[in-house]
């Protein structure tokens, strides 16, 4: 039977007459779980930055800021394992920083207080009576995308239709993350049909950027991005098909992890583009440590997670791999910079952030090359550019099954008015056309499984193709060794206003090749330093439009981010890398 | 642009006047490339088991027997690497075994004696000069099948409209094999499509099954299993989709291994269904040894195949694994036999190996007990069985357009007149029509990107489901662990007659959840042990069709192998658990 045409779906007039009502009492109910105790006065809407509310706002005791603003999830851990420092204390001071951060940037989707606060009670008393921990996250508070299933709990993804939909069990991850001893606390929004790099739905509204709440804090798992930049979650899991790891940890100044396909066990969780596994989405932590980076990562792997998820790698964490033995033990390692990767030019801060990178690194004894790109346009057509693609294989169906009789197809993310009330703030910053504003949906066109099978051999040839670029690089390293890590920008920008973020021009090399990789922040936008370029000659169109998005005077105080490149199934290797990274940047601006 | 229709493509009238004669020619050149000294006479069409005309041709030395029915490959590799026998000596000895074997079966496609002569020389040098060497396989030839390409020569792959394409580079495999030393000499012969469990295609013809001609050999590695069976050479290699390693394996007595997907490197090789990534063909060695198994897979992964093949799982040889550290040390292991999938039972020979199997385990010290099949009709529908599958979802256009205007499709590999010159012996087995005798193509139908979607939705589901009832034999086992591997037929007869092995009822399970699997052969068909069963209660009319097949007087001396099945990414440890049984099958076999 094929399926119906994206067209015969699209007809808005199938929708019933109070699918807005419907969204509208659901986020009266997320409302209504928040302790009252907890609102705070909201600042007035001219105040654009809230990252220093939680701070003012009075809520939280000095060791409640203390708890939260201990970004160093190891030190978290120490202190709960010694009891220093309860699960409820700790789960209940980010509960309420969440709440708040809830509050001023609409991050969140489930809440539920009472459920968490017994969990962590429950780990407390095994402490108590045994003097042991449940396992190595013991008590540690954590953030979920809203496709994480738990049981008891709805999961809605931001479709309409998912409402009341309860769950019977917890997806694996979950199951996992309470055996490590882990308090699920909140889950995170998302944008409709997960495939945008900002976060906004018809259910839960728009999530905003903290730094700038004119700003996305980018997606799919922008409701991390918002919850964790603000402190409100000491780690956070998100996923990432195209970005969606690394825009919102690009825009909001965070570590990530965007792991290999099925390294980390994704079963039992809800997606988008269910049975699409031309290039699969992955799941990763996000969060202010790179030490959060790989406690996580470890702690996921010494569960084994293969014996519950069979698509997962049977690799278990390897110590030698961390202590990277096939990186000459790290001692001196070869950093490629992706300056520029040819598809469309960064923006001044970033090509600050990567001269500071490369400085950094370079004082630590390690070298520093360019990387030239490869194919990287050919790459990101393969993958999601138009719809002659793997994400637009099945003619949209997929989302517009989603949505039928039930809720509109949000399109774009282009926001028109201001981002808390739609009335002030208008956008100045004009909305191009196709294809830079990517629609998701164009004209109905299912691709044969055939025709898909085509890109498949593209896309293996392009792979196949890249690491023989990467390896001949042994050439110019000096090392021996063929390039260790790229450095590169995640998106050639930092946090830019509601429906800018349009595409994914550097993340969908990761993705599409199954490239490891991670994000590290690096610094501030500051107008001082990160004066506009003269005007290049412009690759595209789309590159024209990035460069006259930069206005230095508007992005102030947003994070700068860079993300990590290894090579496939190394992520003990980049979190290794970035640890090695973070620590020459911090040396580095600790000596200057 | 979607492709043309299969029923456009399938037009016999745009076949070319001469394609036959355009065959004959390439058959011609094969021939004309064996030296002629070493064509014998062939026996009398009567005699159908040729596994002794080796021996008896007088085409070999006494030293080019001994060398040639050394089975264990290590003990080869040891007498090369000490310069008991050369290089050349051996890969003679090897070559004139499969040009005989050649003779009698027609398991060869590209003969190329001088270059592999040449290539041996080298070697031999090498070691007489360095006193080391080149590597693991040093000095070793190895056949290769008919998908392995190898610069300078063609690759047909089975389909005449490939003849003529000469490669310019050798594939990652033979790369990889010739810096290990191992010298490829023969390459062998394939079905078209690479789609049936038999041998035969239009340029090449038919591959005979050594102990019988009048059966096949199994496919669609069907060439490596006569040649080997016939030592004509110490190792080669296949590949598997469906059982194509197995079938094979099966009914010519080897072991092989069927790894998890992308384990060894595939790229540049040629393949069928060209991009059809839902259950991927994997490759591995076929041989006479348990221990080629390992020597081939650990060689291969010694030289990091993930550097020139993206797609190869970034896993190297894990001795521990190989040590069964998850299995308890591989003190006291628990098997679970698998008597009868549900879907059709197996033939009398092989229950009576299973039983053999059983009792040289119990007396080895180690658990045996009853697997229960789970879903596995539904699993083999997902992946094989009728038009609605993911082998099927191109509507069978891959296969039409590599035959268009070149060559008929293949439907079925029967077989009408005698095997060697199809004028008596005509087969009295009675052929069965759809769906037993499997029709690669069907009406033209193509699934769209979005159908094979849901077709993947549902595979996971069930390798999820399997997975689950596979952990739960904790319950059962009485070690603490689940079940550490299956034991179960690979098909449920031994060798048939041509064009009677239509379907895949035990492989595909492992193709479809990717479970690691090996073989090792048993025993042999024995009539005086192996009386046809009563009548069961048929679980379908190809049950009953698979029933009626037996006659046991037809099936004299043929081999009985089975197959040992542990989870994805297990190859370590399935390697180890088959020398196990092995190990433990031949200590009952001289204990009784």
């Amino acid at each position: 039977m094929p399926p119906p045409t994206p067209s015969s779906l699209a007809a808005t007039s199938t929708l019933p007459p109070d699918w807005q009502e419907k969204c509208a009492k659901r986020k009266q109910s997320q409302l209504d779980s928040i302790p009252k105790e907890w609102i705070i006065e909201l600042p007035p809407k001219e105040r654009l930055n809230v990252m220093d509310i939680p701070r003012e706002c009075g809520l939280l005791s000095a060791l409640e800021l203390e708890i939260t603003e201990t970004t160093d999830v190891q030190t978290l851990l120490d202190k709960l394992r010694l009891g220093e420092w309860s699960s409820v204390q700790v789960t209940t001071a980010f509960y309420k920083r969440a709440i708040i951060a809830q509050q001023l940037t609409n991050c969140l989707t489930e809440i539920f207080v009472e459920r968490a606060l017994s969990r962590a009670k429950e780990l407390d008393d095994h402490l108590a009576r045994t003097g042991t921990v449940v396992g190595p996250l013991h008590g540690l508070p954590i953030s979920l995308k809203d496709q994480f299933v738990m049981k008891g709990l709805e999961t809605i993804m931001g479709y309409a239709k998912w409402i009341g939909r309860v769950a019977e069990s917890d997806c694996v991850l979950v199951e996992i993350l309470n055996e490590c001893g882990a308090v699920p606390f909140v889950r995170t929004n998302v944008p409709q049909t997960l495939m945008h790099g900002e976060t906004h739905n018809h259910v839960f509204g728009r999530t905003l950027n903290p730094y700038n709440l004119a700003f996305t804090p980018g997606g799919s798992s922008g409701g991390e991005g918002a919850l964790v930049a603000m402190k409100g979650s000491p780690l956070g899991v998100g996923t990432d098909i195209g970005g969606s790891l690394r825009i919102p940890s690009a825009f909001c100044g965070l570590y990530t992890l965007r792991p290999s396909y099925a390294r980390l066990p994704y079963a039992g969780a809800m997606n988008a583009l269910e049975g699409q596994e031309s290039i699969n989405s992955v799941l990763g932590p996000m969060t202010n440590s790179i030490s959060g980076v790989k406690i996580f990562t470890k702690a996921i792997l010494a569960k084994e997670p293969w014996r519950r998820d069979p698509l997962v790698l049977r690799k278990p964490w390897s110590e030698s791999e961390y202590q990277l033995e096939a990186h000459g033990g790290g001692k001196q390692l070869c950093f490629a910079i992706m300056w520029d990767n040819g598809v469309v030019k960064p923006h001044p801060p970033l090509h600050r952030a990567m001269q500071m990178t490369k400085r950094a690194l370079e004082a630590a004894g390690h070298v520093v090359i360019d990387w030239e790109p490869h194919r990287h346009l050919e790459i990101y057509k393969n993958a999601a550019r138009g719809r002659e693609t793997i994400f637009a294989a099945d003619g949209g169906h997929d989302y517009l099954a989603e949505c039928e009789g039930a809720e509109p197809l949000i399109q774009s993310m282009a926001l028109l008015g201001h981002p808390t009330d739609a009335d002030v703030h208008e956008s100045t910053i004009p909305v191009l056309e196709e294809p830079l504003v990517r629609k998701l949906v164009g004209k109905p066109y299912h691709r044969s499984a055939w025709e898909l099978w085509q890109l498949h051999k593209e896309k293996r040839d392009l792979r196949k193709s890249h690491l023989d670029h990467w390896e001949a690089t042994v050439a110019r390293t000096g090392t021996g060794r063929p390039v260790d890590a790229i450095i590169s920008p995640a998106v050639a920008y930092t946090a830019v206003p509601h429906g800018h973020n349009t595409d994914s021009f550097y993340t969908t090399l990761c993705n599409a090749l199954d490239l490891t990789s991670s994000m590290f922040p690096v610094t501030f936008v500051d107008p001082q330093l990160d004066d506009a370029n003269s005007p290049h000659e412009f690759y595209n169109h789309e590159d024209e439009h990035i460069y006259q998005l930069y206005e230095a005077d508007k992005f102030p105080g947003c994070p700068v981010a860079l993300q990590l490149i290894g090579g496939t199934h190394e992520e003990e290797a980049v979190i290794r890398m970035t640890e090695i990274v973070a620590e020459a940047l911090s040396l580095a601006a600790a000596t200057t």
